[in-house]
């Protein structure tokens, strides 16, 4: 059975299931109608296998702006320079593990050594781009170094390739940010711009392009997408996937529908909203879409040449 | 019944209240021990009416470093001029409240209103900041702002006041931002300097200080400060209060188990994770922890007298 | 701080904290408009340490109504004949507590022991009842094992001694369906009459009466007593705690909304859905609930005396 | 691309997506190891559209035993009959769906007329049980109605057909058991014998044999099928899958760990519990699961004829 037989079949199924068939569809909707689309996603994600496909996808023409935390794209960097991570278990023993060098995201172990790596190829880079100039936007900063990456399962390479902007609010919180730091103490004229770029992804897209957005997971990645369409009247589509629920008032839980009442999507709009774990929904959701986008020729073709 | 009594007795009782007793239990521990605490919550919870407990545990020296999203502080300072926000419904028509100008977060309101004021408030700050030096960092200018609230029930106000610094590693996801971003756009030299604060959240605490982190929901606010306390040789004690599980692999949902990993805490720390409301959750927990640290004269008493 | 005040500032926290507050509320009402009160509760809520507080509140006579599944109803049993029961951690080796001969139930640990001691009071039992009559209607036999138990802190024995039914129609899913099955194998005539109790919890209320439900928890509990109430024209008050979401289609997870389209509560209801964990939440609304009830005179008075 | 490619893939993305992978590979083993295979699903699995996946897994040999709860099998019998339920929305005015007589499931909708016609059908058929015999077994009148339905997509038809027992520990919770009510009302002498079904579940396997579960969902169903299990020295293979989580200590969330301590699944068994919606989670593992079965020729080829 092909995936997008089986997401078809979830239409009739109920539940989040139902829901998921309605996201795929919402997809291939806001693409269809040459909506702008926002991607958006947590660290954790990029952390897990799914930092390929997304890549694939910027490739592919599917998203026009990203919006991420700096953690994943610190290890998209690792990634892209020859780190990987192993899948353990959520069930171990941490202590041991801390004794090892071993770091766990879920079930996800990331060794102390990808960090150090990190910290040398990041140093360099930052050298490099203070030599250019001393004030720099977090989304060009982005770019430069996604342009370095030479690697076509990075979110940032294929960012920078493709001309999608990169997002990042809180580009300080983590090791990125205590590099940062350290660069700044020896170079106190180093400014990082964060200002600049919230002019950056409001002109991202305009009041009168047709937006959507795709948001995975919740935190300052989903929030801002949806800040930006709402300065912007409102997205027209809207999917949110999260393992996260409306009753407890999060930005994570809050739903489509509580989007509607601040103007972040219109009131018409398209959404869905899917409970679950992205590791196994979005997959789903979206292979479906790319087979569809695929057969309507909506697809970057460049990517499979 | 007392509410101590009551956490008293959940010890016995078994599941999550198990889990929250030991969560008073090991705040009570790391205030006897002079550990340096930090308190991080999400934006929704100064939405909520818990942003007055914040606020006087502030002033009663509980919390030492305060980390937070942009959100909250925006909301912390609409309280401050006047504003109040109402309780409604998770269940609403949001077409309607969107029509009517309200904004919804869980089943809290909040109007339009509110942000047009906090515009009109926020613009002349920046004027005023700006005359003072035209390069801010983030917690120097939050410090700025609190000093002007004069509420005893603002954040913002009470941290200003007694020294507790403010830490907002995503200062521009937010209406500041969009007011930050205008007003660059007439002074391009005025500069918000967020690599800065990585250094001052650094040396907010030592490597030789205990440490305790009470982190409220999950989000940057609680990853920056744990990563704070990781750079400084992981934390003695941890409570991390959420809605979100493990099994997602979400820095929301990562216990403190997780943590030890990483080093955020210590191999041998107290730890406790509850997962519910916080809006439940924390109050029972601190009240608990205020009786006994009352008692032992831990509280700052400036804020009684 | 008494517990009342705190529930009662919960009013204007937000979020699930309101919920809780309206939760309280509604037990009171219930209780003012004297409706036929159903309290339904998990085994592992008899597990915990709520077992007693259950007790108290039959005593007090806040339920008219129990309905439960019978694991719980087997470790009442085993506490009232002297087991106890500890707190252990979510987090261990339950292959060594398996080999210690230990039991897990989230943090609650069962010793094999209680088993084995539970099988020599039930056998006994068995023979008494098969004496008197050899078909047993199942709330019947509850009630004759109850009167046997003579501990107060007993949901049986108060059940029992208050003239309070108790349901549990799935009778054999435990190791007290194990023995009756040993039971029966002897004596081939020996008969639990499941259907007849049907007929009991249907004219425990009426359709006259105001009826509320108190639902701790999902469960075969919780739908047998709002089936109950759906038949005789729907609850008045209904107030449901428990972690599951609306999302998964569940009966654990419905809440009171989905209940009226049913006619399970009635359309003009007052009702109250709380997440979070019943060990926590439940104690407070009701302590707080019983607070008002005391003032009013509403608890039995015999209980204190 | 195909399901099993994709559920192959999971094995590198992490989090719930490697658990996934886990329960198909699981379900692989239990099958090529020759287990006696119990699966439970709870009664909103059958509301749902995975009823018809359920019979086919029968028809297919996948089962050996069958455990729900009555809900499910009523709906089961409708479907049989001729009534179809649809897809709605998890937000609706359920006033307004009281009022037209539809009654909801989450996002799914079943008319009263479905319940009305369901009356018929059972009343008749008691009447034939009944003259047949006065004293009927659960598991055995289950069968003799599965015999009746004729419908290949109906769960109590396949397992009639195909020699599967199905147990349901709480027959009485539901329509089901107000019509046997209102039949022993005329007929006092008839009789519904749960004991004697939990010597039938005991005795469907041995403990010499190989045993697996697949538990979707929790309740009863789960409970009954592991406690079965534990009585025959524990299962060699177990899968969860539900939305519950571990933390509030409810039999819906006891993940696989837990099992071990009782005894329930073997120390060394294979075993994996995947978080998530089972509407989206069950077909994935299952749908790859069956196309490595079918390549070995385990599948029972008659249903394909």
């Amino acid at each position: 059975m092909r995936v997008s037989e089986l997401v078809d079949s979830y239409e009739y199924i109920g539940y989040q299931s139902v829901e998921l068939q309605r996201a795929s569809d919402v997809i291939v909707k806001m693409k269809k109608d040459s909506a702008k689309v926002f991607l958006t996603f947590t660290s954790n994600m990029i952390t897990s296998g799914l930092r390929g496909f997304f890549a694939q996808l910027i490739e592919l023409g599917v998203a026009d702006v990203i919006v991420t935390t700096v953690g994943g794209l610190e290890e998209d960097i690792m990634k892209a320079t020859g780190e990987s991570f192993q899948i353990g278990s959520f069930q171990t023993d941490d202590v041991e593990l801390h004794e090892q060098g071993i770091n766990r995201v879920g079930n996800i172990l990331v060794r102390n050594e990808s960090y150090m790596n990190f910290e040398n190829f990041i140093t360099d880079i930052l050298s490099d781009l203070y030599d250019k100039q001393k004030r720099w936007v977090v989304s060009d900063m982005l770019k430069e170094i996604g342009l370095l990456l030479n690697d076509p399962h990075s979110v940032l390479y294929q960012a920078a390739k493709n001309n999608v902007p990169v997002f990042c609010p809180a580009i300080t919180d983590g090791a990125f940010g205590f590099h940062l730091y350290l660069f700044q103490q020896k170079h106190p004229d180093f400014i990082v711009d964060v200002v600049k770029d919230f002019g950056n992804i409001l002109f991202a897209t305009s009041f009168d392009d047709r937006k959507g957005v795709i948001a995975l997971g919740g935190s300052i990645s989903k929030h801002h997408a949806i800040l930006s369409t709402l300065l912007n009247g409102g997205a027209e589509y809207a999917v949110y996937m999260t393992t996260a629920h409306r009753t407890s008032g999060s930005m994570s839980g809050a739903n489509t529908n509580e989007a509607k009442s601040w103007g972040k999507v219109k009131d018409d709009s398209d959404v869905a909203t899917v409970i679950g774990d992205v590791s196994i929904t979005f997959p789903l959701a979206m292979i479906r879409a790319l087979d569809e986008l695929a057969e309507d020729g909506l697809l970057r073709t460049t990517a499979q040449e």
